[in-house]
């Protein structure tokens, strides 16, 4: 797909921090150093549920080059949370540690190796306490709690009806009920995470770390260490992946800011792998018991939901987890009828929080997988079932969100036709299966507090301009694509835009990155920006082309006054006007929200003015099962998305892939473990299996042109539509292979294996 | 003096910076390092005019330890200057020197004495030449030249005539003739001359220097090191001190960037003071034949100034000093009648530029003793003189600009009250003598290029306030001033403003700090760019209150329907709703330059739109002489003002204190010495006298609070003022205390004990 319509956007130019990083000279948070700078560590516990009762640190204080050490006391009483009114952390363990690997205290000394030692010499007396490390002992009556205050271990619930439902199962002609559990497993980011914390005589705070939302983390900051928010500023660095893993204010962002406050000296604090994959965010392990009612002719009625999610010691976003489990799970087909009863269970478990595509992952691979098994139960082809059910363009969900367009019909088409549906369903070869599945991410929403993004666009003396956006660089190419859209505006070339890093003081503030928020809502930020000072500029021009502002055209860095030929001058030269004639700096700025963006109740699931809108994917896949081992092979993939107008088609691509590719990790490799006490099993790369080049067949991916009205030049997310299709895909190509029907990832030989000889024994 | 209109304008608030700058946490540019950072040396030439004939840098090369040399090679064809039409300066020597201590070639090494070690390996071989070391060799026909294309060393000039002289000069009662010679001084700043450079992968360069005005530093760089404006960043760290020593673009900032480009690393280059002092930039040697009539009456009718400043080997903005001596040459005093030949030497001598209160400085000193000279003559009273002539509010003076306001009259009745002018006249003690002289100065001009203030304000959620300004803190306060502003604007507390450290990135330019320029220029744009947040606050405040924004008032917090009692919401709540009601961030920019101001041709002294007000001060002083040493002590100083609103008294008596005991220095005790080869005697702090807290009196300060129309808040420049009438006033007092007429200062005892012994012998 080419996009003519526009000479910047919509074009693959190449990333805008291509350069820095291929030269290894983007610098990232633990690049970077102060000078004096301290050295932080983290003692962790090895219990995942203990009461601590004394930790004496006076030997480690004592060792030479140690310059202090902090505990939970140094956060007296203070509770964090992501959201104020789901708040149950405290920075650091204070009384009793509720999963392994928590912080129990920290150290500050004159390098790595001394903090080590220091560690060493902190003696912690805990009384082990029985942790509950499952959903169902964890519910048992009785159970030991994970927090005083949550009975049953239960930290949060959504329930809501949508119609009759009881009535609207009477009505259909086939019901199938199924339960799906999908596994706890890794974030998967390159980049550790690292804090490095400053602090100035007046007592304001620096802190520059390894964050995806850090206007989130400087909330959190502020509210963790009982400060005002004034006296923290946040920059961020480059960010080396996050996928929704480096939001919150965690332990080290705590203790890096409370040491550097103790020693008044930078604190650096860089968290080993093995501890990122062990010990801080993860995907929920989900438990799904869904039962779905069809028309025999493959009309979708009614849904019942079950859905219990162990998410460990914490709840992070759980509330908002549940909500969009339950808002958006049959998505994208229409199910007029729900009913939904969804339960976030505590456990003495490292926490789970958002991972790339959040709910709409796993609630695309159970409901994709349930539409398949029925049609093909109901002797239907399942893509026609799919297509039956779609939603469409200006439809209102159950839930209350507008589909304001959507590009999924075309994109089943040419999935199909691409991968070949029909004729690989007439003549099948034996062992070779071949899956399909259709997906749909929002484009971002609201979640309390500031919601709104903004942008400041600045034209320079000399043309260039800079753009300033609250949107966080991750890897996903946003400096890119917004560079992209602000050149697009005043019509210069993209290589005369130049990004700046974020930082609190610049006062561009964002609600975050997450729920493929940051195109839609930074990008129509950054246009207003742009266009507020493209505006200023208009002015001076047409002062000066002796037309009116509203006349002028600016396009190949000219200003055009429109229909009339010739009338034109440099943009540059308007630029240098403004700044050596006039006497006028070029400044614009600009925020935007979804208009009448509501804030949900996350208990329950309704809300007209959620989301501005939705992309689509449509998913095919081909495996080979070897009967004798019952490894599947993951053979080709084809992808069809529409996200609205691609800004940057290169970048689009990049994220498709990377989407398939962290999911087909999901779907066929990981897996987190824990031993019966809480400890982590799978706690490093070695350990911890995340599909590699080799695990990836080819990808091909496609591209669906829709001009979404909301959208900045019709743009909408495309950072984790391709996570939500693909695993059902596999699954039901797995099922489409060898005929065995599994539901519980990750789909590895040893679990086809078994089935295959449980089918060939008989079993059901 | 005590301001009650305003709320937070016109107090005495502490500084802003105080906190860091007292518990030394304030980051100088000497205070920074970074990863890798490598430390930059510069060889110095040891003659102050010579051919280069070759440098050998191979065995500095190879010292273990150096990453790079540099040399005049580095910078091939390229010459810079203050003024692009004044060009005259290699960013470092590269064929000849022309002034003793000029660079030659720059080292980048591990350490800095591995850098001074490898100075020693660089062997230059230079052609001595015979160096000018004074004016009058220097255009003496056949002289050596310091330039080829500079005839006679002239360098610049500015020739004017207003009115008819001659004719005027045949109606005066009496007409006095003299020559006035001052020294060249050092600058006396304390914080010496430092670079920090660094380049990305990219290209880009980040510049961190110890920068008067950062921006005028930014666009030299760019210009001498052949690049575009894009590709450097320049962000200003704290200033110790500039006094329009640290505008341009020198040695060690070109050499810093050249050596981080060669070496892929930071490199920091920080020049010792006898360096600083020694071979850096200077207050021109100036002679002046002023030639002046008047009415018996004391009117003054007529004036021929013929003017030469010896400058050094490099133009500088000489120019600008030229035109404007012969500009404002006899303010604050009005003369209809003016002819002015001014000329600007080459010597082989370091650099002069501007210094605090550039020509001011002089006019004042030498116009003021005339006019005490001629009223002597007359046996008139000085000061009567003095009141007759001076400009007055609306006034139009010769040379074109405006008098847009003045409180000279009531400052000078204030002076002569305190000090007891009548009775000291009146019954004079021997060998005491009082001494009265006015002043006055502009508030900025513009100079070419970008010339407009900019800022930025932005209001955070928690209802904190960041302003970014052009102006840069040297010490001065305009970070207080700008904040005071701010608060007063948005009816805030001056404590919810915090400042940010300027950065080119921000694209909050401004043309520079010089000539008194900094509170008017970017105090308008401060205030431009508060109003512009506070209207778009206005507008969600009046949709919450059900008024109209311009029915608004904001003050002490809170937002008020203007007659409208009890009609008010706190101005948090409004803050509050924008970002988390209405979904916006709060920002607003600025900018100002005066209406119409125009650039000035320097070669001939006339300008209807140079300057939007000027501040006057009148001052007096007491002095005691001893005849038998000739040492003349400061009694007594009490100076009255006219900056307009004073917007922070605290700073205001600051930059007068300091004003008046910089040029008791240049009165009293100092002289910038050279050899008769050009070498530098006077180069260090032990050789070079600047005045201590014990050679300076107690200084008593009054202002006269004068609203000017174009001023912020009514406030004019400050800074320089009390540069202007000092010195006259001590020569007057002299004069009086022991009827020697001396016109060369500085005032020391040899000479007042030579002028002495030579009334004795009756020689005049």
């Amino acid at each position: 797909m080419h996009d003519t319509e526009y000479r910047v956007v919509g074009q693959p130019v190449p990333r805008i921090d291509g350069k820095v990083k291929v030269t290894g000279t983007a610098t990232f948070a633990d690049d970077m150093a102060m000078v004096g700078m301290l050295h932080g560590k983290l003692l962790r516990s090895p219990y995942a549920h203990a009461r601590i009762k004394n930790i004496d640190t006076s030997k480690a204080e004592k060792l030479t080059g140690v310059r202090a050490v902090i505990t939970g006391k140094d956060f007296p009483g203070i509770v964090v949370g992501f959201m104020k009114q789901y708040a149950d952390r405290p920075p650091i363990a204070v009384d009793k540690v509720r999963h392994y690997g928590e912080t129990v205290a920290a150290v500050a000394a004159v390098d790595e190796d001394t903090a080590e030692d220091a560690l060493d010499l902190i003696e912690v007396e805990y009384e082990e306490l029985t942790p509950v490390v499952n959903w169902e002992d964890a519910m048992k009556e009785g159970a030991p709690l994970v927090h005083d205050q949550a009975k049953n271990n239960i930290g949060a619930t959504c329930e809501f009806d949508y119609g009759d439902v009881d009535k609207a199962f009477k009505e259909c002609d086939y019901i199938l009920e199924k339960k799906f559990a999908t596994q706890r497993v890794a974030i998967g980011f390159i980049e550790p995470h690292a804090a490095l914390a400053s602090v100035d005589g007046s007592g304001k705070v620096l802190f520059q770390g390894s964050k995806q939302s850090p206007y989130i983390t400087w909330r959190h900051l502020a509210w963790g260490l009982g400060m005002p928010l004034d006296k923290i500023r946040i920059i961020n660095p480059y960010i080396g992946g996050a996928f929704s893993g480096k939001h919150e204010a965690f332990d080290l962002d705590f203790c890096a800011v409370r040491l550097t406050q103790k020693t008044r000296r930078p604190v650096k604090i860089v968290v080993n792998q093995e501890d990122v994959i062990g010990t801080y965010r993860q995907r929920h392990e989900k438990h799904v018991w869904l039962k779905a009612g069809m028309k025999k002719d493959g009309t979708l009625v009614a849904m019942d939901c079950k859905y219990i999610a162990d998410g460990g010691a914490y709840l992070s976003v759980a509330a908002l987890n549940l909500f969009l489990f339950g808002m958006f799970n049959a998505l994208p087909f229409r199910v007029p009828h729900v009913r939904y009863d969804a339960k976030r269970v505590y456990t003495n478990l490292p926490v789970c929080g958002a991972v790339r595509g959040q709910s709409q992952v796993i609630a695309g691979y159970v409901f994709n997988s349930v539409v398949t098994m029925m049609a093909e139960d109901l002797g239907l082809d399942p893509l026609e079932v799919m297509r039956k059910n779609i939603v469409e363009q200006g439809e209102t969900l159950v839930a209350g969100s507008k589909v304001s367009s959507t590009g999924l019909k075309d994109a089943i088409e040419i999935v199909s036709e691409k991968i070949g549906w029909d004729e690989k369903r007439s003549k099948k070869e034996p062992n070779k299966g071949i899956g399909f599945a259709c997906g749909a991410q929002i484009s971002g929403c609201r979640m309390g507090g500031h919601f709104a993004s903004s942008a400041l666009v600045k034209i320079g003396e000399d043309g260039t301009v800079q753009l300033v956006h609250g949107g966080t660089e991750l890897g996903q190419g946003c400096d890119t694509v917004f560079a992209q859209m602000t050149a697009e505006v005043l019509g210069v070339d993209f290589e005369d835009v130049q990004i700046e890093m974020e930082d609190s003081h610049d006062g561009i503030l964002d609600s975050g990155m997450f729920g493929d928020r940051c195109t839609t809502w930074s990008g129509n930020a950054v246009i207003a920006a742009a266009e507020d000072v493209k505006a200023k500029l208009a002015e001076i021009a047409a002062e000066m082309l002796g037309a009116k502002p509203e006349e002028l055209v600016f396009r190949d860095k000219q200003i055009f006054v429109e229909n009339s030929p010739g009338k034109a001058i440099p943009f540059l030269r308007a630029v240098r006007n403004a700044y050596y004639g006039v006497g006028k700096s070029l400044y614009g700025s600009g925020s935007w929200s979804f208009p009448g963006a509501e804030i949900a109740d996350f208990s329950q699931g309704h809300c007209e003015k959620f989301t501005p809108s939705f992309s689509f994917v449509a998913q095919a896949v081909e495996v080979e099962v070897d009967p004798d081992t019952g490894k599947a092979t993951l053979l080709n993939s084809i992808a069809a998305d529409d996200c609205g107008r691609p800004i940057n088609p290169l970048l689009v691509e990049g994220q498709m892939d990377g989407g398939s590719a962290h999911m087909i990790g999901q779907a066929l490799y990981e897996k987190s473990l824990y031993s019966d006490k809480g400890v982590a099993l799978t706690g490093s790369m070695r350990t911890y299996k995340i599909p590699t080049a080799l695990d990836v067949p080819r990808l091909t991916n496609h591209h669906v042109l829709v001009h979404d009205p909301l959208g900045p030049f019709g743009a909408k997310g495309a950072g984790e539509t391709c996570t939500t299709a693909i695993m059902a895909a596999i699954r039901n190509a797995i099922e489409d292979a060898v005929g065995v029907r599994l539901c519980e990832p990750p789909f590895t030989p040893e679990k086809i294996y078994q089935a295959l000889k449980e089918k060939k024994e008989g079993k059901k």
